[in-house]
């Protein structure tokens, strides 16, 4: 079972005033690079697996999805999702990422921004939405990057001149990790991308796209502050077909 | 064109007194984990995509491998892989990977031994080993890990406890890394994960399997100098099919 760090209050409060918490999609710089990857939603069906306060179900029902299921372990998150409309083509529902069944080829593309790290057995996970999805149907999603994850203690060490490095261990030591990111004591799973990646192989998909994400210069322009993203990645985005 | 460092006085030296130079396969520690992504060599063409002494495709002709190619851009490597016979079932050439050409459909399997790293243009040998394969046929290799080969200035950095660390920076900025690994000015390409195997993906691969190599407990009991191997990942290993 996974922690619900989502619903206690300390935590709560700090993530919605997150730049992709009032912005939504357009507040998360590696949106754009996550939609190139996605194939065209009008009229699919798809499942959102940790879907918040469901800014990827929204956008996908503008553009035409079909019927969008969004998953999230976080009461208020859904809550609030529930709130923001629209009345209808949009189900939220409460599930443990952990525990999760699906029904069987229901889906044509199951999506998941920033919630897979929270998820112990991502085996069975990708089991679960490898028989969701319809043969050919496509699994996008984001997910921290282990050279984020990995440290004993992750953080910039800036040496003398200010010069900025990312100290890496533990890489390939996989397992949980305990951090104190808007409250104290949030549990990830750190895994290498060769075990995601192997993991998804194995589980039946075709891997189709690998993404360490980058901004892009324009992005580095408008944000200078994104400029030390180039150091060491934060974020690993997959795209695979059943 | 690549820069032919091994027939360098010092470097050459230096590389024949390392452990892989001396033991050959088994003084390599991830010689066992890339041997399990091989499959049967028994009665299947290959090439060995920077040969070196040949310790490679001298294992694949005693396996029972048909015919043999080993290719390898230092004139002083491959006088000692010929030298070491056999006298048939292996052809030793002169080639630089970043202006190979190679017949196609020759070949069942193409392997490569940390030699990818010193090639700049990856996208067009990866396309050169595609038609050079069989359909079906497969591309196994090992290559510096980005983590490892990413760092202005590659090395550990030990804090007061002794506790080691690899500061990684410009993990995401590709293109040339200068070290002095044996020899000075040694010129390597860095490139991420992703650009790896999208590359792969584009020119018609599809990924079998991605490992970040991790040497096993009985290697670390064996040698506990390995331990350090955990804190970050030095080689990536990676099979893909035509």
């Amino acid at each position: 079972m996974a922690q619900n760090i989502y619903d206690q209050p300390d935590f709560f409060a700090g993530y919605g005033q997150l730049g992709r918490s009032v912005e939504g999609l357009d507040g998360a710089a590696e949106w754009p690079a996550l939609r190139a990857m996605l194939p065209e939603v009008d009229g699919l069906r798809i499942v959102d697996l940790g879907c918040g306060f469901g800014w990827f179900c929204r956008w996908a029902h503008e553009h035409g999805a079909r019927q969008i299921l969004g998953l999230d372990l976080s009461e208020k998150m859904l809550d609030r999702a529930r709130a923001a409309g629209p009345d209808t083509g949009i189900t939220y529902a409460r599930a443990d990422l952990d525990e999760l069944s699906l029904p069987p080829a229901g889906f044509d593309l199951a999506y998941s921004s920033l919630a897979l790290h929270y998820v112990e057995n991502i085996e069975r996970l990708f089991g679960t939405v490898h028989q969701a999805l319809v043969p050919g149907g496509r699994f996008v999603f984001s997910t921290e990057h282990p050279i984020y994850m990995a440290p004993t203690s992750p953080g910039w060490s800036i040496d003398g001149d200010g010069k900025k490095t990312w100290p890496v261990d533990r890489y390939l030591v996989e397992g949980p990790r305990q951090t104190d990111w808007l409250a104290k004591g949030v549990v990830k799973h750190h895994r290498t991308i060769g075990t995601t990646l192997n993991t998804l192989i194995r589980t039946g998909f075709t891997i189709g796209h690998v993404e360490e994400f980058r901004p892009t210069d324009a992005q580095i322009a408008a944000s200078p502050d994104l400029a030390e993203e180039l150091e060491r990645p934060m974020f690993l985005l997959v795209s695979a077909r059943r």
